[in-house]
């Protein structure tokens, strides 16, 4: 038992379709070989999704701490019930300040745990900003709010898909900012966080990294602009200088491809948002996930949103949910046995 | 005889792969099932090639002209032989003078018969840039010169794999300057054009076009810049009022994903170089082609270069060949079915 780690569930906005995706993944046996399961939410929510995805076989275990769920039994969920919506008054399938509120305790909670570490990584389901907003918490999103909470100086997106893993240099903000934050200090640390990932939690030996240059064709030398030159080489030497095994820039049109289909990088840096994010939705659409570097604590999600207009339906699709899981587990898992 | 169009192929830079290419191509049946095709060339390079991919079953026919080339045969294929390379100095898997002289000669040449009506559409076989500025053309590619041979006013690239169909509003640009020229005016003609391509050449009665986003999530509502709001709406609005079906802007990270494997949109409008030739090569890396929008010919090319370390040796993919002559063919015989 010593040897499966516990992953938390933060349950998400109870208003969306998070809830029934978390029960959807958990119905799959394949998960349960390589991690115990404690959601952090509301148990009233949680029946009431249990029962719209006809989840029958998995068995809620009320807990008050993660340090005392000793249950080791496929789909036996630990259930740590923070008791805070009313359902009454939740409104399904919009955003709310009920559901801001309960989705930002439930991340403070698990936070919490995995700081102590009584939980060994965490996989945050999808918040609703706007929830967030109306319930008076001013946060981009699940990143920031996780660094501020874990006082992390640096967060880093990396996106999976399938064997595409991508880390991003920038990311919401518009493409003319992002051209202004393309500096080689930035990238250098991306490059760092990456490479340290690799390392530290997919335990690969000897990763290699391809950073993706800004322009058509990585400038096609200086012909369509200079940023590889000024910026992005520069950061690729120091990183190299400093043993790391990185390469670049390439042409932004083809290295995404030779990274998922020739498996010639373990990692893409992508150097803004849809750079990375379209090459990892064309392939895994429905199962990208998201694992924060940067942070003290193991974290993914699914790269989408609350779903709003699939929640109480039963409809949600549940593999990045599932591959969010399974990726979680994984990274727990060669944490616990180093 | 008189149903199936007739195809003219330029051989693209003599010491690239281009040749190869195209005769591995040709030896694929379907694609005679559809047209004639009459190679503008140089015969010794070409019987070259056919050794090296040993394509035994192809004939060269020597012709003068398009007009007089009357044959309806299987693996027949036309040659206009320029004999305008000197295979002795010719080194190949490099750029050369020689090889930029002779590449832009077949090009003028295949333009010519399209605007004479002599042949019904062309596939450009791979040139070198560098090839042509050395001989002393002074084009950044295929598409600026064909558009000053067509004396065509605007020109659009539309890239193509699979389903998916991608026209861009700027290319070869750097990043930065993509974004000075994303105006209301040019979104609103790479609509117009697409629009037109989607009704006259590929027969689409009722296309639905969908127009990507500059910015992260489309802007998410001027958070990530106003480009959304200022430009691109108002183009689409203006294209709506003109009664062309078109929607956005989308969040560039799905809309891809939503015109390929939902089939939502006929066609993509994309803001730059890099938004549309990610997911375009994601998918068909190995089969992407190009189709130029604005000519008053029908022009397709493979989406690749001259893979000059291909060149001599056979190993070209031709994938990317054979679909730019399957369209080619299929958009002559829609047009010549008119």
């Amino acid at each position: 038992m010593k040897h499966k780690p516990l992953i938390a569930i933060t349950m998400g906005d109870p208003a969306g379709s998070g809830p029934e995706a978390i029960l959807k993944a958990l119905k799959h046996r394949a998960l349960w070989k390589l991690a115990r399961f404690i959601i952090v939410g509301d148990l009233k929510v949680l029946n009431k999704a249990r029962e719209i995805v006809k989840a029958d076989n998995i068995d809620f275990i009320l807990t008050e701490d993660p340090d005392k769920f000793d249950i080791n039994k496929d789909f036996a969920v630990g259930v740590i019930d923070l008791n805070n919506v009313n359902l009454e008054k939740l409104a399904y399938g919009r955003p709310s300040v009920i559901g801001g509120k309960a989705a930002y305790e439930y991340i403070v909670t698990a936070v919490r745990y995995a700081i102590q570490n009584k939980v060994h990584a965490i996989m945050t389901a999808p918040i609703s900003k706007e929830s967030l907003n109306m319930a008076g918490y001013k946060y981009p999103g699940h990143t920031e709010l996780l660094a501020e909470l874990t006082e992390a100086k640096e967060v880093i997106m990396m996106l999976i898909a399938k064997s595409l893993r991508v880390s991003h240099v920038t990311t919401h903000v518009s493409l003319k900012k992002a051209i202004e934050l393309i500096k080689k200090d930035r990238i250098l640390r991306t490059i760092e966080l990456t490479y340290d990932a690799l390392i530290n939690l997919f335990k690969i030996t000897n990763p290699k990294i391809a950073v993706a240059g800004l322009n058509p064709h990585a400038g096609e030398s200086e012909l369509f602009g200079d940023e590889e030159i000024k910026e992005i080489l520069p950061a690729i030497q120091e990183a190299h200088s400093k043993g790391i095994e990185v390469t670049g820039p390439y042409s932004p049109d083809s290295v995404f491809f030779r990274a998922y289909h020739n498996r010639e990088f373990d990692a893409v840096i992508a150097m803004y948002h849809d750079q990375g994010h379209i090459p990892i939705k064309m392939i895994g659409f429905l199962e990208g996930i998201n694992l924060t570097l940067g942070l003290p604590i193991i974290r993914t999600s699914p790269d989408h949103g609350t779903a709003w207009d699939k929640a109480g339906k039963g409809t949600v699709n549940e593999r990045a949910t599932i591959e969010a899981l399974r990726i979680a587990s994984i990274l727990a898992r060669a944490k616990i046995s180093e």
